[in-house]
């Protein structure tokens, strides 16, 4: 033993080599189509954050988050607070950030600005090891990640506003069940998912059951999934559970809090997810006390970054619950944390939600690495992440962000410039 | 990231490099004094098994288990199922020898087999990366783990047997209160302990009551804990709990059974502690369930390994429950994986259980890394496990157990050797 450490030893590099000198928080800006949802609209322009950690020695980490003044705010707090870390000290990095943010933060922020670093912290273990991030996770279980196909109710184009013109997009328009299944067969046709998922919410339910079985008869094999967030009440969720029954792998989030769930999981013949009443480690005794939720989706940013993640599977598998994955509008680096976790979780037991096909085709990170085919990513091979920043298009997209002067994401302020009676009142039916 | 990358890389092992090469699996015996307890007396030999994991390139790791001829042919089966696997393909060690075992293994014993590679193949990962083997958990939120002296009603020596002439030891008998304050000052005196943990179950609880209560007075300020290992009914655990409330910080296994606890618990005003009732993942939603226990008392050679072992401990945060640490006899290779994964897991609540003391200062490891200082070892710095193999030692214990012709750990015929009349049926009292 002896002598094969000291061989390879000296090439390493010490802990003092490893501590965080530098952190770059860089908000950027790419365009969204005008995704509906129930509570308004997706903006023009998705606000994120790209977040580079340099260590001592030269090495760079890579992380990424949702943005919104108060998150940048919360993250220039957590860049100071561990400076002078070593990037292997990630539960040290988590007390430093928790005890610097301010008190009143829910632990779903505080969790957020951890992973954010978390993330880049491990891509530097494996810069610093030559391993990949799923290797310093455990190792993968599985060398493909498959992702579902988010659909989305949909305009054709963002409406000219304010002097600017109309923006349309590839995907045209999709507001009934034809338009669904078009953009689906669209989406598998490109990305060849073997799943699906509907963002509902937007329609009176009976109107998207009929999205449903127009997806189940086109798509006679793919397992479906329905995501009206919260829209509907405990009642309106039950009828629901019952016209879909066979229908679905899942229902997501039919109604408001873990009281309501539990009242829809105790008649509903599918699973319960939810991405929305179990979002910390804090909700889930209290849904497991419930019976309220039969699926968990997972998502690095909300619980914590990658470690706590795969912990949130162990958890899961031991309350017999299933164990999904959530996103939001994201790029190519969260996509490659995305894969790298889920490929290192043994106890994911669904196909992963992106957003990714509806990001225009932008990205942060040099092409090549991060393939759709049939409907999986291939784990990037590493180190780290196994992604590298495309600093061209990371300065086109912060520009795009200075010009845009964006603060927070307002799905239902934009959809009030065009629908001024609108409200985010839920359930709504 | 692209130059720094590139100048480490070179130096640094491949996937292919870190495969499995060869495993030794070398069972060993060494010394054990008379140590009391529920089903019977410890036999003057503990029979234990070292893991030298080899690697491609050359590296070595180590791992410690329990030992026993089924454990043997288990680890055997273990062993052939992850040859050619790399070290950093944890999960995949597992599923593999998961698969491997036979399929009426417990899993307890499953968890057991993986665990003892686990903890080899991460003292090679920190070898290959030059980091110890709590930076490849998540970092140390400790620097020194404190653990408790762990007192046991003994004899003054093991009797003379077959030929074999008596055995005495340092510790002298310990049979009445006086007896375990004794041990507990001179244990103390060399460690440090800074909490005290009896092993109870050996006398009428009467007996044990007034043993805790003169070292409360000898001790006033060391948190206490009684452990009878299931000695007792549900109706004389609630009066114990009653005659000892204020004195204990938590009672362990005073009961046999999840329901049986839960009923103690019910009454109990101090926390009840398990290494018994809750053993694997698979056991804690009952646990919860029933609120039976309010304390786990981890232990990676049962949970499966180190990574397993620090889920634990966010899953007992999540369900507020606290988190101690369970310890059968042991060397310094098990000593120093205990070290790395309680410093690597926030959620410890407990100073942790140890039989260091008792093993007669046999060890399998170069002296000088792992010493108890005011009761707490320092987490030895790395890389991996940070411990090196004695190998004379091992040649001597491993020669001890081949004279021994030893099978498995058997205290209840031990004891009937002495006590004919003796049975292990508990509850006894």
């Amino acid at each position: 033993m002896k002598t094969s450490t000291t061989l390879s030893r000296p090439q390493l590099p010490t802990a003092d080599d490893l501590q965080i000198t530098d952190i770059t928080i860089t908000p950027i800006a790419f365009s969204d189509p005008p995704l509906l949802n129930a509570v308004g609209v997706h903006e023009p322009l998705v606000h994120r954050v790209v977040i580079e950690v340099h260590t001592a020695n030269g090495l760079l980490g890579l992380g990424e988050c949702a943005g919104g003044s108060s998150r940048l705010a919360n993250l220039a707090v957590g860049a100071a607070a561990i400076k002078g870390v070593s990037v292997f000290d990630t539960s040290r990095m988590e007390i430093l950030i928790h005890e610097a943010l301010a008190a009143e933060l829910s632990v779903f922020e505080r969790a957020a600005v951890f992973g954010a670093f978390e993330v880049a912290a491990l891509d530097i273990q494996g810069h610093a090891t030559g391993r990949s991030v799923s290797e310093l996770l455990g190792g993968t279980v599985r060398d493909d990640v498959p992702f579902s196909a988010y659909l989305f109710y949909k305009w054709a184009e963002h409406p000219a506003l304010d002097g600017r013109p109309a923006i349309t997009d590839e995907w045209g328009a999709a507001m009934d069940p034809e338009g669904i299944v078009r953009q689906a067969r669209k989406m598998i046709a490109e990305y060849g998912f073997k799943s699906i998922k509907l963002k509902g919410g937007v329609f009176p339910p009976a109107q998207e059951i009929e999205a449903i079985q127009a997806l189940r008869t086109e798509f006679p094999d793919l397992p479906l999934r329905l995501d009206p967030n919260t829209a509907w009440t405990v009642e309106t969720s039950r009828w629901v559970a019952e016209q879909t029954d066979g229908l679905l792998e899942y229902l997501e989030d039919p109604t408001p809090g873990l009281e309501g769930m539990g009242q829809v999981a105790e008649r509903a013949a599918m699973p319960l997810a939810t991405n929305m009443c179990v979002v910390a480690f804090d909700h889930i005794k209290r849904s497991v006390e419930l019976n309220a939720v039969q699926v968990i989706l997972g998502d690095h940013h909300y619980w914590g970054g990658l470690r706590h993640t795969r912990e949130l599977g162990t958890l899961c598998q031991t309350f017999g619950i299933g164990l999904s994955m959530h996103s939001n509008s994201h790029l190519g680096i969260s996509l490659a944390a995305m894969v790298h976790v889920a490929a290192a979780t043994p106890a994911l037991t669904y196909a992963c939600d992106t957003h990714y096909p509806w990001n225009g085709h932008n990205d942060v990170i040099m092409p090549g690495v991060l393939n759709f085919v049939d409907g999986s990513v291939r784990v990037p091979g590493g180190p780290g992440l196994g992604v590298e920043l495309d600093r061209a298009k990371l300065a086109e997209l912060h520009q795009q962000y200075l010009d845009a002067d964006m603060s927070a994401r307002d799905d239902t302020g934009y959809m009030q410039r065009f629908v001024p009676e609108f409200t985010a009142d839920l359930p709504r039916w």
